[in-house]
């Protein structure tokens, strides 16, 4: 296991400012009033591709040497990673394959060969998932940049937090949703190293609560198929990521599927982005708990906006 | 009538700093390969009370002597105008009335009220507006702020377009909407002083484009009930807005319901922002014109973002 460091951090947002959005963050006077903290919002949703795994997408895909770079990168992935790597290696025009279930959505498909990627479907099964994706990687000598577990990936999604506090300086906590630990993974590393005292919470959803037990027990806990809206919550914590959030995790919060659309209702009515469930559930944690933030600055992070806007949970 | 200078929107934009969002200028690869221009996105959407409006409402506002301000500010205005001046005035804590037809959504005059603002109903007739106006201000001595055709207005919409070439630099041509012309006439206001060679470009809907036959004409057109989703930009033009539009804008340019429709789905889908139907016309007229803006630096006002969730016009 490699732990990525600072270092690596501070080389990861050289290496890829050029490819992705310095994202804005945003307050709203409303949120402040009706949490009682004063909140800054990291838009990722309103980064390339439109979530912020385009940037450890993008720190592992430029960090290739030019001999591996020619026989490309693979992922499996049905949600935002596999869109940001094929983004990140259609800028760099490599090859990209992505194995995604034959159930997967036909739009998702078609955002990724819109970048490049080649989509190779496998059946909606790990056994098949990871017998098809052995097979693309045998054939092509591509690299295999796992959505989360991966420290060129954490490294990149640390630049996200260093940003936040680049702009917004000094917070008393800041809130990521966890699904594989990615976000939260960078973000342990960034603050950890330039603000040590800011507190770091994860949210997650009730149905799909592993992480949270994996934190009160005490080793990974993964489910096998949990169902929530949030659906880029679904994943599990491996080695790596469990390493960041047992480490610095002050707490793991959850929310319902309800609280998590009512939240996901108000960013879009008040704040005017369109952000997907998962990047709500920050939101209604911090709603459901108020006294915690009380009076606090606290950060959150908007990790995506992709869905289908023909399909709204309030329809 | 009196014309603002350019002098009035630098102490506009004194004025209102602490009062609006410096909002964000976001750019989008996708976009500018779909119209072969280089687009930059200035998100007033993102600003207080979800408008630009809350630009010019509070330059009258925060204008007004303490004397007058004592017996507060009236307006009619079913849109985001009345909501605009109820923030402005919410935030100076001063009386706001707003005149508003009995039969305008009631989300909108909730969301008056929790500004602050008294909302007193008419009758959906303008003979009834002004007689049920001219009342409210007999009996309060209230200022009366015009949704646009008022030079204090104005020189608050401008301050967008001045950001908006703080953050960008030159730009070949700005796009906004044409509805009363209130950005519209800022935008020239404030080009016309620190970027001459812009050309500004009004976009307007087919199905209510009074400005465009007021443009082709020589003098203000004023449609009786224009019927558009595009539902901010149904009002005429005013003698101190025709004042800029015939002086400063370089054509207007119109787009169908589909077009807006279909122009508002990709800011959504693509940059995951949420605008209302209005802020969607530039951009349909520049995917229709694309031989007229190819290969230039093109700056687009996004006006705002309030609207029904619940109601949306892919649904």
């Amino acid at each position: 296991m490699i732990i990525p460091t600072f270092d690596d951090v501070i080389a990861a947002h050289a290496r890829i400012k050029p490819y992705i959005h310095r994202t804005p963050v945003l307050t709203s006077q409303y949120m402040d009033d009706l949490t009682g903290a004063r909140l800054f919002f990291k838009c990722e949703n309103l980064q390339k591709a439109g979530a912020f795994k385009a940037r450890g997408a993008s720190n592992a895909v430029f960090g290739l040497s030019d001999e591996q770079a020619i026989k490309g990168v693979a992922t499996h992935s049905s949600g935002n990673h596999g869109l940001c790597l094929s983004y990140a290696a259609g800028r760099r025009g490599i090859p990209v394959s992505v194995v995604v279930p034959r159930t997967a959505p036909q739009a998702k498909k078609e955002a990724m060969r819109g970048y490049g990627a080649k989509v190779v479907e496998c059946e909606p099964s790990t056994t098949s998932r990871e017998q098809v994706f052995a097979e693309v990687v045998a054939q092509s000598g591509a690299d295999f940049v796992h959505p989360y577990n991966d420290p060129r990936v954490i490294a990149g999604q640390a630049t996200c937090s260093l940003e936040l506090h680049e702009d917004i300086g000094i917070l008393d906590a800041v809130v990521a949703p966890i699904g594989g630990g990615g976000m939260i993974s960078g973000t342990c590393l960034s603050l950890a190293h330039i603000s040590p005292d800011t507190k770091i919470y994860a949210a997650e959803p009730e149905q799909a609560d592993d992480a949270y037990r994996s934190f009160k027990i005490g080793h990974i806990i993964a489910d096998d198929a949990p169902q929530t809206i949030a659906d880029g919550l679904k994943v599990p914590l491996k080695d790596l990521t469990w390493h960041f959030v047992s480490k610095h995790v002050s707490d793991i919060l959850l929310a319902s599927e309800q609280e998590i659309i009512d939240a996901m209702f108000i960013l879009w009515q008040r704040m005017k982005i369109v952000v997907e469930p998962s990047s709500a559930v920050p939101l209604a944690t911090i709603i459901k708990n108020k006294e915690l933030f009380a009076g606090m600055r606290v950060g959150i992070i908007i990790t995506g906006g992709n869905l289908d806007l023909k399909k709204l949970p309030w329809m």
